[in-house]
């Protein structure tokens, strides 16, 4: 069982690798919203403040003082059930509370939280407390990705951070790990913290199968580019295709053809294809279509849960042919915190793994990541299988 | 093995029950689109017709002349390999050619067909004609629920067939069945008709589980309606809430509060609310809501297929908790044909049963049907697991 | 003042005349509507008829039965004041009421008018029936235009009546009619039927101007194209020229290009251009912008109608650079009929003069025809002026 | 004629007058971009920058650097003839380059400006600084109805400055000033500055009206919405009435009903409606709409500016009935600066005086304003003529 010190410093820790994210942003980064997937930095800010706000220090804290009826309006998200809300749509149209003003917001709120840590604490304030802080590590990446698209989709091309590699070299040569027909068990086991999606450990039969040793690369992503991979319907799901055709898809988000060479924008700023790193930054359609010009497929979420402990992963979500659905015995949360994760649970797929914007600690063999199969702005990648 | 008689047979007797179910409408019935998922009567009777003509007697049957090139033209639908197509959109916009023209080439292809059969045959001609007699099946049910659309959003709500009785009685008493935890196998077997996307019989392992005996009926459903299911957010995916809200949804398609009676269109025109007959016109997210509410689920498409041995199906379409995937070892048919089913594996819901709408013969245990999630114009209901 | 037999004589005229349009037509082509703009001719037949039955039959015959409540739910166009209405883009949607029943209706209607003239008269009847008349006349226009949109949208660009020339030929050499500065007269005298908008005759002040004693030609606007003019940014006016991007547009409504030479849809199938014929279905801000490259401009409606008497006029209706506005002392008719002219007053041009497709003496020197300045679906060309 | 010091003395206070708009505002406020009509803060200071760079410096002063390429390309705005520019609906998508590297720019082109003055001026360089002065007082006064709206649509609602009154009290009793009908001289005359719209005086003809000698106030419009005026359909124009239904509209923009009581946004924030003030924030189809109610209308541009000198102006943007026309003999400017006000001559009403937004001396009897008749966020309100 974990004490509450150590929990009280997992907060703290996590609350200053927010503000450290941050920290090379100018004041105007913070505001801006340039597609709806994406929030301004300062809502990331507010809203993981709030959260703690809502759910803690509202129930739990004797005395306490709301900072704000209006941030609370604000920074709420999509919990339906907790009041009235800012139309996603609308948040990048908000100049006001000012970043300082948000930042005031999570000093009160840490402060706060710091006082009911020391003053007082029980099994439910340590549930919610540690529900909170993964929360906001969930959107620590959230705030990454959203950052490199703000700055990526910005005509000056600014450098985030000269010394942020997010392009590792896949040096591994290819190799097709075996795993044999039979029921497995799938899920999470053990006492530490994980979310309700991961929960209800069972039985899956699975197929004999082979999984890549590595991710796809660069390099080989660009042969599919080159052969015409974008321009074959027969590749690609109806829906996939529409999507090609409707946004004029032609590459990876972020890659961009000057004189001819493939560039791509990177938290270091414009830098040319580094054609061995792993591929990042494409659809689940991208995926799925070059699997099957590779006369391959994707693995199962259930697939990649088995095998994983025979390869490297962490450093791409890896889309997977798994649709997203609740596993046997899943039972949602009851009130607001039953919204976290069984509401999307609906054409969105699964991803596993992790990425070099995953806070240190905050995946492991079972976390199922979800996404809609047309975004492209957090670093996902592919893994085939056959 | 089929002989060629009995296939000729079965493709005449098609032919012409396609034609029976457009005998009562009117030569303007056949022309219009009143939205993007429902295709003209015209279009249907021109498009099974194109098929035959476009991947058999074009290239099985000597010296056959195209009926007219702009009939494949407009005829095609969704196959990205096969030439230019009418926009779906478009559809309804061609008052050319005629319903008199678009029977012509029914009867010329027709004909040309049978000619083709009696004087010579082959495994590839007989594999083709059984797939095209399949394909027009499977439009017999599109047509029907099509005329049901646009005559039960005229207006006029005019009858289509006083006889035709689609509200029979779900008049057993509620019980469960229960499935013990186990290996089971899934997935069509034996040399009988099935699309590709049955094949691959494979081993999935299912855990204890119990499922209804029977449908949820119209009555059922109206105890949700009016406990403010459709108001309450927590019963609801994020995205089916939004789906709510859009489109302003309060009741299944087809129903009108008339001075507070709730009223029904159907193929005889509209009627009280049957509330002992199976509900019907509803959307998978519809379907999930009703399913929390009672604090049950809907089964899997694994645990209906091995469980359906025990209840009564073909009435309703019954939707599923599972996302329509390939099986594992599914492979997509070469070329065009290959375009069948894979391309829409992404993002749909699998329903399996069968309805009123479905002519005889077409529907069997492993049939895989699958729609969008928002759709509702098809027979579709829910049966309950827990 | 008209005598009751002319006025009947003119109205069975009229309703036989509209049919006569009709009379090439398939069944199919009386029911689609492939844009917004266009209606369904059936929906044409019924409006008119519609307007009879409403304004006139039912308070001024005793004793009339309205034929049906649904047909006049369905035939009401934008009368806002007059009951529901069907949605103006839902037209395409309705197969029923059939043609036939239409037909029928129109009969019934037709009818009864002609009964209720021998029986009875009074002023108020004289004045609605010639409103009536003339709308009916109007919409003969619209009519014939929808109808050539429907064929010539249509990918087998059906013949609609191999003998309907709408291209006579500009044979004119080009001369400018030179009108002298000082004050005009401008609007409707006399007794003779016109329109509210035509009405309160006044003074307008005009100075020196010089217009064409002729029509831009197909050739002329050839030129225009040849020269680079749809991509030429400052030829046009801003919204013009985002109309031109979003559309896509190269070339007036119903030009092709094939094997690289200018075809036209016209009513007698598809034809090379001609060079000769004066150039129709242009938008106003292709007018605009053909004007300005030839370094002139469009005249206004006051200039067109004091110079029209010098000018042969009557094949295509010409943009002016005026808006469609008020004239000083303007009254709408009280209640639904005067919802005819002044609720369109704002954001349309005012087209002067006549087409091929306008009835015969259904227009006149002070007629004021008026469209929003992106619709091509009409016979619209151009007049210098400078 | 205007000496050197003179212009440039204008030219700095301009310039500083930006600046002392922007004063109150926070980092933040610069940035966003509620709704496509509104700009950021910060981009009216480059693009008021970027106009005397590209049309000044970068032609007149020998050795001059530009600033920036990427500034030049994000703060062009709809000059289509001078180079690429970004879209306009992304502005507020941009969160570099910086508050500060704007105001950097200013600085800089400033200087530059002064120093070229200083040492060499002529004819070219003093017409093109004068329209460069004119074109920065113009966005002087869009640029505080923006900040107007991106504050009055944040759920704060911020105060703007607690000491601008833009609600001063229309104190006048009604009366009617008569004009005689005749000849009447239109349009700007002398040599002060002035727009290309305004020039060719000409003459017009006008018959005999009345016009009121104030503008509607508050409380005058409250009895129309009180009488139910935004839900009469025959009072408004059929786009009108489109309009009232589409945007839900009960309201002039910025008025909220609170407990039941009307409130509105002001510069000092939220505050009780003056029903003394005169109205403001009202489209074209608000003003039109609430003459009829009063069986009046809107004078026209031209009656306008007759009567002008016999009543007070300058409070509010006067909607007239004029649609934005060029005058006789109106020829643009060649060039990029031809593209300033032509091409908006088309879909868009005059509107007459000037505002509390307005800057000193920036508008004239005979400035014509224009917006398209859905527009509200100016301080546009009206005055009735009979």
């Amino acid at each position: 069982m974990i004490t509450t010190q150590t929990l009280l410093d997992f907060f703290k820790e996590t609350r200053a690798h927010t503000e450290t994210i941050c920290a090379p942003l100018q004041t105007e980064d913070y505001v801006v919203q340039p597609i709806v997937d994406v929030s301004p930095p300062k809502w990331h800010l507010g809203h993981t403040t709030w959260f703690f706000e809502e759910f803690i220090l509202k129930h739990h804290k004797s005395g306490y003082t709301i900072f704000s009826d209006d941030f609370a309006f604000v920074f709420n998200s999509y919990y339906e059930s907790v009041g009235k809300r800012v139309v996603r749509t609308d948040r990048g149209n908000l100049s006001r509370p000012t970043v300082a003003q948000v930042y005031a917001y999570r000093n009160y709120v840490t402060e706060a939280l710091i006082e009911l840590l020391e003053e007082n604490t029980n099994d439910e304030i340590v549930k919610l407390l540690t529900i909170g802080i993964h929360h906001e590590k969930q959107h620590q990446e959230l705030l990454l990705t959203d950052i490199k698209y703000i700055l990526g989709n910005n005509p000056l091309m600014p450098v985030y951070d000269g010394h942020f590699s997010e392009n590792s070299i896949e040096s591994q040569s290819q190799k097709w790990i075996s795993i044999t027909e039979g029921i497995y068990e799938i899920g999470h086991q053990g006492t530490d913290f994980c979310y309700d999606n991961e929960l209800g450990r069972h039985k899956v039969y699975l197929h004999d199968f082979e999984i890549s040793n590595r991710l796809v690369t660069n390099g080989e992503y660009l042969e599919f580019i080159n052969a015409g991979g974008y321009k074959q319907t027969l590749l690609w799901h109806a829906e996939g295709w529409d999507w090609v055709q409707t946004q004029k898809i032609i590459a990876p988000l972020y890659w961009h053809l000057i004189d001819n060479k493939w560039h791509q924008y990177t938290f270091k700023g414009l830098q040319k294809i580094n054609i061995e790193a792993p591929l990042a930054h494409i659809s689940y359609y991208e995926a799925f279509a070059y699997a099957q010009w590779k006369e391959m497929r994707l693995p199962t979420e259930f697939e990649w849960e088995v095998a994983q402990s025979q390869f490297n992963w962490g450093q791409r979500w890896e889309w997977t042919e798994s649709a997203y659905l609740p596993y046997p015995g899943y039972a949602k949360e009851p009130g607001a915190l039953g919204e976290y994760n069984g509401k999307f649970m609906v054409n969105q797929k699964v991803l596993r793994g992790g990425s070099v914007a995953t806070p240190t600690h905050h995946t492991r063999p079972t976390y199922r990541n979800f996404f809609q199969t047309g975004l492209r702005w957090q670093f996902t990648g592919l893994r085939l299988a056959k």
